[in-house]
């Protein structure tokens, strides 16, 4: 068999493949348990009500209307609106939800945020001259997609409070003296993906003044933000958006469920075309007929049947679901606590771990490197899977952090999925260390 | 407001948005007739019967494994497998239908033929030195999707038996010569959208030599293949594809429905990864995370229920679908004989058109130029609306074409549509030329 050597020579330079070698290890080893895994929790998912919420949504239309069922059907069958045809109800939703005004025109109902990523960099950025600063370390959806299409990435560090405003300002002003201009910031302020970081109130304020002194806009990926387990999370950057700087992309991945790829990208913008001022909207649909052409316009009716259902607002139907979520994270916290506190593991002076306020995650400090293979040997050894966090890095970085997920983990296994994760980080620590520790407590 | 000047300048350097353009006039004119639209009859649609497929895949997969009924819907509801969950179904269809012949892990089952052209792009092509040559004219789903992307593009004309391999041939030598690589040929084989062409089986077999002898991969674009009007259609390229040229793009818009937004994306190439080679098919499933991520599942699951109801072949429930779209185009060319031949038109002498063997399209060739202008003017003064062939070419050409498309024609309104298009045409005939022709008569 012939081989065509000659891809895209960029689709190289992408990191690892994280979910693949999450996947490939969990294959060799199946009774490991993961740590490794950020997918939602299938018992909240409700595909079975796909049917009846489809249902519903041809009901509600027929009654506004005066076409009989087949012509509804035949409607939803057909090429439709590309910015969507649930954007009414997706307003609504985002106002109730989200406390973020947005007027149907500008909202795109997209494929997932991974589309409206997509959709974003190719409508706005310029290859030659644009730059997509991202944070660092970030969900690689963002990055590995901004690599092989050939656009300028910056990576700005993510500290305690959300991303270094610091050093982003920095890299903005040493880039403009290159001639070269920060386009896109791209950002997750809700229990980031993969720190579980958020971003402060005051640090979203400051940002989007900065949006507005250096002229960029910014990306706001809320995929987790239904996940609060805090008395008050901040706004999000949308809702302060007074000067008109950002554009919102809301993932119903996790709020509902991924395989039925849907999520909203809100802009309410305008830009110069040719002569004209249009809305930015307009211009990420036409950029979105050369990438999916519609939405599923059948997936979009269930959603559309669900809002219908719930008036607009999914709060409170996935209280029970956030709230199991918060205990899982409590789970792990307290089972981190008991498994590597001072008092009962002394070699494990130098762990930390933050406590997150909401999302998936919650990232692990340790005073040694971890590696691709360390990944392998605790699996194979200690019957558990986790990330390790430079693979969320854009060039070096997080060598001694790992991302532990606690999302698809079932309640029963978090005390021991942690129990064993300490005796691998045990073993991990450096001998002298240990005798050390042991010495000084003598 | 503020307004954001400095978007990605190359999305100012396409042609028409065509289907803006049309629905633009057409909701000006609503009584228009529309002989522009290339929508599919809704009326075989079948949007009703989606609960029914979707339950009969849970069914089988139920039956075929030991998972309950509920555990089957959330794994549907999951993240999954970025290649499709029903790659061995399609397989026998495409076996079956199309005498194809791929494994399933060969295959990926996409967001639609836009996101395989999109997934194809980015995997093979390389900005700096890689030229994508297209038939002209073409889908404008390939050029302008390239067009924004940063991809050179070369157009070669469509003559009556499929895209010109002489002057696609001069083309590879003289770019060779520049040190561009022609890397990718799209075309559409099977009455081709725009112009309703077919491409011999002799030519089907040079290019397929050609690739080989050029080291160049053919995307053949198969959305109406299965409109067939004709006693023999030649196999498709890839039934045909001895040396592993050939990217088979299936759409399933035409066949099934838009809005289900499913494609098959057949790849059965190896190609050179750093130091291995791997099949092209798993660095497609690679770009894919980047763009959708996964192809809904629950539409693959209606596709799926729809397969095994029918066998792996959809020929038979599609029997009436094409006998009726025949139907059409024969009601079409009749009315066009009718209207436009000398005996009663002689004033249309100089007017001719094709006649496909399948598909949805005719190409009409006027005596004079047809513009933008002329399109509203039709639908404005004679209530017909058309497509400028103009639309469809690279750079300049078919301006003394226009695209007639009879898919979404009721059958009732064809010869209303040809009688306001004949006189329109009549009105376009320059008055000199009328006379001398009547002239010339006596």
């Amino acid at each position: 068999m012939q081989t065509f050597s000659a891809i895209n020579p960029l689709l190289n330079q992408v990191g690892e493949d994280v979910m693949g070698f999450l996947n490939e290890i969990q294959l060799i080893y199946p009774q490991a348990i993961s740590l490794g895994s950020g997918r939602p929790d299938e018992q909240y998912f409700g595909v079975a009500d796909l049917p009846d919420l489809f249902d519903r949504y041809v009901h509600t239309i027929r009654a506004a209307g005066t076409e009989d069922r087949q012509a509804v059907m035949n409607r939803l069958g057909q090429y439709n609106r590309t910015k969507g045809i649930i954007n009414n109800l997706v307003a609504k939703y985002l106002e109730n939800d989200e406390g973020i005004r947005a007027a149907p025109e500008d909202i795109l109902i997209t494929v997932g945020t991974q589309e409206s990523l997509v959709l974003s960099l190719i409508t706005l950025c310029n290859r030659e001259q644009d730059i997509i600063m991202v944070e660092d370390p970030a969900y690689v959806g963002i990055t590995h997609l901004a690599i092989i299409n050939g656009y300028r990435v910056q990576p700005v560090p993510v500290h305690a409070d959300g991303i270094s405003l610091e050093i982003m300002e920095e890299k903005i002003q040493y880039h403009a003296q290159q001639g070269k201009k920060v386009k896109l910031v791209y950002v997750t302020p809700d229990f980031q993906n993969p720190t579980g970081i958020s971003m402060s109130l005051e640090k979203r304020y400051r940002l989007l003044e900065m949006a507005q002194q250096y002229d960029f806009l910014i990306l706001e990926d809320n995929a987790y933000g239904d996940f609060s387990y805090g008395e008050h999370k901040p706004p999000a950057l949308k809702a302060l958006d007074t000067y008109k700087r950002v554009l919102y992309l809301r993932s119903f991945s996790k709020t509902l469920y991924p395989s039925l790829r849907l999520g909203a990208l809100v802009a309410g913008q305008m830009i110069r075309d040719k002569d004209r001022e249009v809305p930015l909207s307009d211009q990420l649909a036409k950029t979105k007929g050369y990438i999916t052409v519609n939405t599923p316009a059948v997936n979009q009716a269930v959603l559309g049947g669900l809002l219908i259902k719930n008036n607009c607002t999914l709060k409170i139907m996935n209280e029970e679901k956030v709230a199991h979520m918060k205990r899982k994270r409590d789970r792990l916290l307290a089972a981190l606590h008991s498994s590597l506190t001072p008092a009962v593991a002394p070699w494990a002076a130098g762990i930390q771990w933050n406590v997150p306020q909401g999302g998936f995650f919650v990232t692990v400090q340790v005073p040694f490197t971890i590696t691709r293979e360390d990944v392998i040997t605790c699996a194979e050894q200690y019957g558990v899977l986790f990330t390790p966090m430079s693979f969320f890095y854009f060039d070096e970085g997080g060598h001694n952090q790992i991302r532990l997920a606690f999302s698809y983990l079932r309640d029963e296994q978090v005390s021991t999925a942690i129990e064993r994760l300490a005796l691998f980080l045990k073993s991990k620590v450096p001998v002298n260390n240990k005798m050390q520790y042991h010495e000084y407590r003598k």
